[in-house]
């Protein structure tokens, strides 16, 4: 049976003008090629409501999964959880298990909750809470899109917290040679391999550094046993 | 007149894998930000060629520019060129521009110009070559794809060829304000004056760092003049 799929959606303004460089995008690929989810496409949109909602319906029709990052805070720009309503058709109000959770939390830290931080009670209809341990405010999972933080440390607590109670496949096995050829003497050979071990993948990465062409070669499949075998071919066709 | 907008489309297994973290969106984002131009989407699709060209098209269609990045190399997982081809209706094959700019680089390494390097002279029907100063293999435009590698020393080469030749808007004034206090504090007085100041946009960006809760909240906007006044009401407004 084939791995589940995903897409990952990352919500935010500050990354599309490189103020900010994504950190989620990186952790999010490397936790679900660990739990046996092929993370398929990834797409990254400004706050506007109306590129987020046609995106989560885009990405949520044609894969298993799809994460979504950022603007589910206090603040005015943080749209994200009425926009996964919109694409859903779901209503979206704030909702008391979601109230109860940050009213114990300012609480204990002797905040008020006023509205703004209400806003972060706002859970649409039918979603299931995600776990916060980091800071308390919700995610939630909405028909197959788990919506979570962008803050990256509170990205990754949701993720711990949302990744478990989801089906993987069998994770893939990787194995990478770095050879110091230019890429244009390593292709014919490895295109040769390629079609010979079709039930794998090889991905050519290239570098140059200090003027010495090279590339990383990385042969991935189900099977370890054949994953060996390619990797023990290839090193053998590109010996020094 | 609004800037010209922008999407980018990254190629590439290794980033959806988590093996490597991608710099080159980061690096064009910066870029064109600089050129007055609107990066307002990302897309990241594995090296299938159904996904390439379907991204293509789609992006295209809604956005004045779309620059690739990743896939124009020699092995068998380089199929951006073809893909663009397809995606424009263009025939391709090996253009005798790109093959003589190859066989000089070649002839004065002293490497063979062998079958895999030439589909590095693959080039769609009425495409305009980049200039590649870094490893010479051109990258090219067609229609509004400028197609570019994904080696991130030529991807920036190639950015610094292409985007001199675009038409550019007005450069965004950002200025921003680092605020020790919880974004729940901060939304309430926030919103007010972005909806005072509709013509700037205002971004919220939350950190956590050794358990103290702040937010950068950044202000942008074509007028420097109105952007410093709201930066100085905010600045009143938040006074430690």
């Amino acid at each position: 049976m084939p791995n589940p799929t995903a897409a990952m959606l990352v919500i935010g303004d500050e990354i599309l003008s490189g103020r900010t460089r994504d950190a989620n995008m990186h952790h999010l690929a490397g936790a679900l090629t660990e739990h046996g989810i092929d993370l398929r496409e990834v797409r990254i949109v400004s706050d506007d409501a109306d590129a987020i909602t046609a995106a989560v319906r885009a990405l949520s029709d044609t894969h298993d999964h799809v994460f979504t990052s950022g603007g589910i805070g206090p603040t005015h720009d943080d749209i994200t959880a009425d926009c996964i309503a919109a694409a859903f058709g779901a209503s979206i109000d704030v909702r008391d298990d979601a109230r109860r959770l940050l009213a114990a939390h300012y609480e204990r830290q002797g905040a008020e909750l006023n509205q703004a931080r209400l806003r972060m009670a706002r859970i649409p209809e039918g979603a299931a809470l995600i776990d916060n341990p980091v800071s308390v405010a919700p995610g939630f999972s909405l028909g197959n899109v788990p919506v979570m933080a962008g803050v990256p440390a509170v990205f990754r607590a949701m993720v711990a917290s949302v990744l478990p109670t989801l089906t993987g496949g069998a994770p893939l096995i990787s194995r990478s040679l770095r050879i110091l050829r230019g890429e244009g003497d390593i292709a014919g050979p490895l295109g040769d391999l390629a079609r010979r071990f079709d039930d794998l993948s090889f991905g050519s990465y290239p570098f140059q550094k200090d003027g010495i062409y090279g590339a990383n070669v990385v042969i991935r499949g189900p099977d370890a046993g054949r994953v060996e075998l390619a990797l023990a071919e290839l090193t053998r066709a590109f010996a020094p």
